[in-house]
């Protein structure tokens, strides 16, 4: 595999040839958790000029088998502090491994603002003082006219540039729009510090679509469309359709988690979305990346069938409306559509303005001032600086104690009090709260009980490295438990015939070490797999349960592996 | 000893006894470093209910010493994260000390705010809403009225009940002016987060003053009085006289640490400081706890005569003076009152409000500005909110990259690159940046060279530690290095015949120790013992000298000891 060290600060580009066999990396969130352990300083400053940025398409990129095109962005945190691999669809993973590249990594920092194009398996730096503060859509429409259709961008929107603690990086879809986002972790604001406003990847040759490898990918596709969830869920309500499970068992956050449940919750999950969208002509059951079969995406458009923002996602949903108290589907894709475009974090966004409604800077929702705190953020202003920050510095600055974060990081759509599984994770993984580190409210369990959660959690966390690093969707996941051979044939033909199932689990245990020794380095060790003071003294409404274990339960969680 | 454990949730009292042998811990620094370790969750939110709030006077209070009533304030640090111990004159510990109280520690939290006071050794929690809001000078007017006299205050001003993480604590000294701080690490915040506004103690029967006493206050006095820094320096020119040394050394922080030389030193210095109050009826040689020959205290007033604040003291002249780019002692008294009466450490108020300055919010030297940034400090604007939190906190949400604090805590007033020991000290102190764990300025070296400046500083650090173990100032360890045999004979008095100095300074390094494990615990590790990057790569003008040690060259500092 090769890999290409862009050093920016001397301006120039090595190229480093990689090992793939086992033991070494998969690829994706494996060769970001290599490279976090084995290159950057844990105790470097994240937006200095140690840090690293790393892109890495999983194992399994470019083989042309549905949803195997994620790509993995990471280095070290500015919002945690500590490791962070961020995950995002679209076409970038795609475009990389068709030029046979493994992996990117930013190091250094360069001026003026820049753009990084790698065409035919290299790449240059080349100045763009002209993109300087321009939103994700204006930035990738001039992209798309500079370099032409058959590229993939990486872009960051004014948020990055800033070095907003909440900045995300946004990756063109296979339609070349730019909402795919890498949005955990503020690694935007890291790609800013470098000066790097967005990475230019021009198709390559790509692998040739072998009788071996077309033989696969049909198989791939069989299983997954023999099972219900993919065919009846995703491609019909999309993520949205978690809402109404996750109001249904008391775990959807509202009013910065103050509630479980919320009156508004019909107005904003998946059936409302799906009906919202058929009517006004907007699209339900879109791809992001080409010959996905799971097609969880959706193109939200107004009420004069423009579009707004696409995919509007469970997530969004719950933390820029439940959570702020917003019952309206047209504000909530607003918010989102400002999020994308200024280049945050939806989920640290929701998070951060949670916690400034609960402190009294504006009611529950009041859409206009939600919309009017985002304004602040894009001007820069003071008050707009702290939110940019995330949940946890607006929480410091304000003086709140109900601030729902774990290292740091915004809590996704799932009340640890009533969803343990996802609790669990949140407490113990690597990345703070994060629900793709291991989400578990797709399983038939009693959500609020934690019987049974810590294995749950501890078995979704390693399926989930180990997807990461494959480059597989967590979504085609449901196909590989009914039938994990024709994933299994497909990571042999990269890492030779042995491989088997538990040999692949291994290495998703292997990245998530990773990590935690580079957490541990930044002082992330095992006292903050803890969840914040008050969700052990404050019961969960409408349910009535708490967290239930003491803080220091999960202290120990990965020593036995 | 006696302790007193007050906890606030449940509205009880206990005292606990302690062991006052040596294995044990004498009082003051170690007390704090043993509860540190003992009794506080390393993982706590430090606001949060499970911190607690330690004040423990050093073990030779009420001894007749001079110089020897210090009081230790110690928790966890909201600033830092870790370990923390401020200390401060005035009269508390001597006011303790006469009640046989070893230690208060505040537990838990109350509502409304409230005042803990104690009289004849026992506490009571009594509710002052009145008193919400009210800045120190206020507070202590009221309280005196009410209580009289013959008590000691100990009280946070509106930034501690706000819980800002510079917020400090105010000691009243032997005249009963508020204004002896346990400045660093933002106990005062914890305070407030407890909702106590003060605590008040009246003064007990005391330590009866035995012959052997008298002889061993008066050997002491002897000794110090024959040490030409104490008679000549200290009650001359005070704290303030280190400015000329510092600028002829080139480690003033000048303009947020971009020099270390200030053109209008000479108008802010000792001399000039001097000049000024003897010419205008202000006082010089000022004591702030009864019977100190030091007297490095001052009292500044306006020209009309009018008292402004007290002392005003080198470090705060350096960071809100030369910091600042401000050449006027007027200017800098001014601000010095306002951090005294809001309730801040004038150090973390300096380092944060130049770093603002360096972020383009406003001219250094522009006084007029600086004086605005602090009123929206006391207004509460999120400007203000920002600032409140510290330099650490304004770098991360204004983007700067020179930030001038380790371990999240603002240097004081020496550039490390040009004072190294300082230096060595900040970077591997448990408590971050501060002078008052090791300060070398005394010292006869070459402060820009590294050679011995490790040694140094860890000497330094550890007697420092032993000093606020026992209480004593600082600035009378000159009389001890001339000759120890007073001291020593008074620890006996306590601790037995067998004590020698090995034995004593070896608790010194026990104090350390437990800091240290705390603070690994808090996940502050060794790889937190670094200066930020900036002072790595730029050179502090004029002498043209850099740090020069590599960022890992004191991870290992404490591991031989």
């Amino acid at each position: 595999m090769q890999a290409l060290l862009v050093d920016l600060g001397a301006g120039q580009i090595y190229q480093e040839k990689f090992d793939l066999a086992l033991g070494r990396f998969l690829g994706g969130r494996q060769f970001v958790s290599h490279w976090l352990a084995q290159e950057i300083d844990p105790a470097c400053d994240p937006l200095g000029c140690h840090n690293d940025l790393v892109f890495a398409p999983g194992l399994l990129a470019g083989t042309h088998v549905s949803s195997s095109n994620r790509l993995s962005v990471g280095g070290k945190s500015p919002l945690t502090g500590g490791a962070k691999e961020a995950n995002a669809g679209g076409v970038m993973a795609l475009h990389l491994a068709s030029n046979r590249i493994g992996a990117i990594i930013l190091r250094g920092k360069t001026r003026p603002l820049s753009l990084v194009v790698i065409e035919q398996s290299t790449a240059t730096i080349q100045a763009c003082p002209d993109l300087e503060g321009k939103g994700v859509y204006d930035t990738s429409q001039v992209l798309r006219s500079r370099f032409g259709p058959d590229c993939a961008f990486g872009i960051i929107g004014p948020a990055g540039e800033r070095s907003d603690a909440m900045a995300a990086i946004a990756f063109s879809d296979k339609d070349g729009q730019p909402e795919r986002f890498a949005g955990r972790g503020g690694l935007g604001a890291v790609m800013g510090s470098k000066g790097i406003k967005a990475i230019v990847v021009r198709k390559g040759q790509g692998l040739k679509a072998t009788r071996q490898l077309r033989e696969l990918a049909k198989r791939v596709a069989q299983v997954a469309q023999a099972n219900s969830v993919i065919t009846e869920f995703f491609p019909v309500v999309g993520t949205a359709g978690t809402l109404e499970m996750v109001d249904e068992v008391g775990g959807l956050p509202v009013r910065n988690f103050r509630s479980g449940r919320f009156e508004w919750a019909g107005r904003i999950g998946g059936k409302a979305l799906r009906e919202t969208l058929l009517a006004r002509g907007g699209t339900c059951g879109h791809a992001c990346m080409p010959g996905c079969v799971v097609r969880c995406s959706n193109r939200y458009v107004d009420r004069d069938g423009k579009h707004v923002v696409g995919p509007l996602e469970y997530e969004t949903i719950a933390l820029l409306g439940s959570n702020l108290g917003v019952g309206d589907l047209d504000a909530i894709a607003r918010l989102n559509r400002f999020a994308n475009d200024f280049g945050v974090d939806t989920i640290e966004l929701g998070g951060a303005l949670g916690v400034a409604l609960d402190c009294g800077l504006g009611d529950f929702g009041d859409t206009e001032r939600i919309e009017e705190l985002a304004s602040e953020i894009a001007r820069g202003t003071p008050l707009g600086l702290i939110l940019a920050q995330g949940a946890a510095i607006t929480g410091k600055v304000f003086g709140a104690r109900r601030v729902p974060v774990v290292k740091g990081q915004a809590m996704p759509g799932y009340d640890p009090r009533a969803v343990k599984g996802n609790g669990v994770t949140y407490v113990t993984s690597p990345m703070g709260a994060d629900h793709t580190a291991g989400n578990t409210i797709g399983c038939d369990v009693d959500h609020a009980d934690m019987a049974g959660k810590p294995e749950l959690s501890r078995n979704t966390q390693l399926r989930c490295a180990l997807f990461d690093s494959l480059g597989l969707c967590e979504f085609i996941s449901y196909a590989f438990n009914d039938d994990p051979e024709p994933f299994l044939a497909l990571a042999r033909l990269h890492l030779g015939d042995d491989v088997d199932l538990p040999t692949l689990l291994d290495q998703g245990k292997r990245t998530i070490m990773n990590e935690l020794r580079f957490n541990e380095a930044c002082g992330l060790g095992s006292h903050t797999n803890r969840l914040p003071e008050f969700m052990y003294t404050e019961e969960s409404p409408p349910l009535g349960v708490s967290w239930g274990s003491p803080p220091r339960a999960f202290a120990g969680f990965w020593q036995k592996d």
